[in-house]
C-alpha cells in the first residue's frame, strides 16, 4: 500500500468521481473557535465516499476477471458504491444483505444495478453464501476497507484535500475523518503524507465504539464491546483493519470520540450553515471539530463529512436540536 | 448590460465566490425522463446565489464611495449576500427589514456584520427611512435585481454553467432558473448567449406568482395579483424588473410554473438523492425539471437550485412527502 497506488487510482477515477467541494461558514468558525473547512464527501456519487473505493477496485481488475462481476457484503454505503461502480463499468454485481436491512437501502442498491441476495442473520452463514456464489460465477469479492485498491480509491479524497488546502493557503491542520474500519482514514493519511505533510489525519468515532482511538492509544488492534446500538451505524466495525491499522498507527494523530447528541447537533448545523445533508456516521468528524476544539491543534481544522444517506425520521431528530 | 460586465464581475469575484458543483443522480434522471444536472447554488456562501450579486455590486464601487458603506432592503437572501460581501470588504452595511421578519434572518444578517434597521410595515415608509439613512451617511443603495452590477454578479453563475456543461459534453439544453425579479435569470441568459449558445435559460416560478412567465407570453411586464401566500417567498416579486425583462424577452425560452406540492417533493428528492438542502423558492426549477418534462426540450436539462435557507419546520413538511 503506497502513494503510487493512490495516484494510479486517481487516474482511473478521473472524469468519473466528483471532486467534492471544501465548504465553510463564518458561523461554524465561531463555534469551532478556529477556521473550519468541511470536505463535503456526502455530495459524492451514491451519497458517500464509498463510490471512490468501489470504482477503484472494479477498475483495477483485469478485464476478463471484471467481466464476470463482483460481490460485496454490505447493507449500506459500500453496497451502493460497489453496485454503481460495477454498473457503470457494464459488469454484474451481487450484494449480500441481511433480509432485515432497511427496504430503502435494498431498493436503492437494486436500482443501481446490483443483484441483491438476502440472507437470514440467525440461521444462515453470510460468508458461506458469498463464497458459494463467488465460486459458481467467478465473482471477485470487494471488501469494504481491508483491500489495497479500496484504500487507494478512498485515498483520492486525500489528494483532493491536499490540493484544496493549498488553494486555501492551509499549510498546517488536523484533518478529521469519520472512521469505521479505517479505509478512508488510512487512504487520506497516505495521500497527505505525500502531498501535504503539514496536514495530519485523525480518526473520529462515536463514544462507546472508539476501537480505532483505543487501538492507536494501546498500540494494538482493540475491539468494540458491541456492534449495535449506535445511530452512527455506517462506521461501526469490530476493529480497525489489518491493513489499515499499521498505516494509521504510523501516520495519524490521536482519535477523537463524540456523543450522539453532538452528532445530531453537527448534522443540524450542516443543514443550517452549509446546506448539506449529512448522516450520523458522516457527521462524527464535524462534531469533533465543532465540540472538541480543546483536543485539536492549530488555527485551522478540516473535517470530512463522509456520507449523507440518512432516513428522514432520524434527520428530523437532528433538526429538532436547533433552537426555535 | 453586457457580457463584458459579467466577465469583469467574474474577475472581481475570483477567489471569493464558491464555484458550486454540478450534481446529478441516476434516480433523478429516471424521474425527469432525461439527463438532469443540478447547479447547486444553495452551496454558495450565505446559502444562496445572492452573494454573487452582493459581492459584484460592492466590489464595483470606487473605494471612497464604498468606504461609506452600502444599504439594502431585504429580509432574505439578498440581505445576507450584501451584508457578508460588505463585511468581507471591510465596509459597513445597513439592512432595512420589517420588524416582523423571522428572528433567525435578523440574527443571521446581524451576525454577518450588518446593522439591521427594523421598521413597522403598517405605519412607517420603508423607502423614506432608507433614503434618509443613505443621505445622512452617504450609503449606496444596492437593489436586489434591477441593478447592472447585481445582474453581472448573478451572471457569473451562468459562466460557470457554460464551463461545466462543456466539461460534461452538453451542447444543447434548457437551463431552468428559479425566477423572482429576474436578476439571476437575465444574468445567466447573457452568459449563456456568449459562452454556450446551445443552452437556453428559462424562468421557473410558483403557480399564481408567475408574473415573468405571463410577461414573456404577453410581451409586457405583468404583475402578480398577490405578494404573499406562497411558500416560495424568496422569489415572489411584484413583476419582472425594468432592466431584467428586456434581456429575458430577448434570450429566454417560455416560463414554467409549478405547484407547492411539486416544490416540496423536489426539496425532498434533493435531500434523498443529492444530499443538498434547498429552500422552496430555490427548488422551483428542480421541480420543473422533475415534474414538467413534457414542457422541456432535448435529452438533457440543467436546473439551478438557487438557495437553501429554509426553516426546519418547513423542511420537515417537504421530507414528509417521501414514502415510508
Amino acid at each position: 500500500m503506497n502513494i503510487e497506488m493512490i495516484r494510479a487510482a486517481a487516474a482511473r477515477l478521473e472524469g468519473h468521481v466528483r471532486r467534492t467541494p471544501l465548504l465553510s461558514s463564518p458561523f461554524l468558525d465561531e463555534i469551532a473557535g478556529r477556521r473550519l473547512f468541511v470536505k463535503a464527501e456526502c455530495l459524492q456519487h451514491t451519497g458517500s465516499f464509498k463510490f471512490r473505493g468501489g470504482w477503484s477496485a472494479v477498475s483495477a481488475l483485469d478485464p476478463e476477471t471484471r467481466a464476470k462481476g463482483v460481490i460485496a457484503f454490505s447493507s449500506g454505503n459500500h453496497a451502493q458504491g460497489v453496485a454503481h461502480a460495477a454498473t457503470l463499468h457494464g459488469v454484474p454485481s451481487v450484494i449480500i444483505m441481511p433480509e432485515d436491512a432497511p427496504k430503502l437501502k435494498i431498493d436503492n442498491t437494486r436500482a443501481l444495478g446490483a443483484e441483491v441476495v438476502l440472507y437470514d442473520r440467525v440461521n444462515e452463514d453470510r460468508d458461506a453464501i458469498g463464497a458459494r456464489l463467488a465460486r459458481e460465477r467467478g465473482l471477485t469479492l470487494i471488501k469494504p476497507f481491508d483491500e489495497p485498491q479500496v484504500i487507494a480509491g478512498q485515498g483520492t479524497c486525500g489528494l483532493e484535500i491536499a490540493q484544496q488546502a493549498a488553494e486555501e493557503g492551509i499549510a498546517q491542520a488536523d484533518v478529521l475523518v469519520c472512521c469505521g474500519g479505517g479505509g478512508l482514514t488510512s487512504g487520506i493519511a497516505l495521500a497527505l503524507e505525500a502531498d501535504a505533510p503539514g496536514l495530519r489525519a485523525r480518526p473520529c468515532e462515536p463514544e462507546g465504539f472508539d476501537d480505532t482511538a483505543r487501538s492507536l492509544a494501546s498500540g494494538r488492534r482493540e475491539r468494540n464491546a458491541a456492534m449495535s446500538g449506535s445511530i452512527c451505524d455506517a462506521i461501526v466495525t469490530p476493529s480497525p483493519g489489518e491493513l489499515t491499522f499499521p498505516i494509521m498507527q504510523r501516520l495519524c494523530g490521536p482519535g477523537l470520540a463524540v456523543t450522539e447528541d453532538e452528532v445530531l447537533r453537527a448534522m443540524a448545523l450542516a443543514f443550517l450553515r452549509l446546506k448539506i445533508v449529512v448522516e450520523p456516521g458522516g457527521a462524527v468528524a464535524l462534531a469533533s471539530a465543532l465540540f472538541h476544539g480543546d483536543e485539536i491543534e492549530g488555527d485551522t481544522v478540516i473535517a470530512v463529512t463522509t456520507g449523507g444517506n440518512v432516513d428522514p425520521g432520524l434527520y428530523q431528530r437532528a433538526l429538532a436540536t436547533l433552537p426555535g
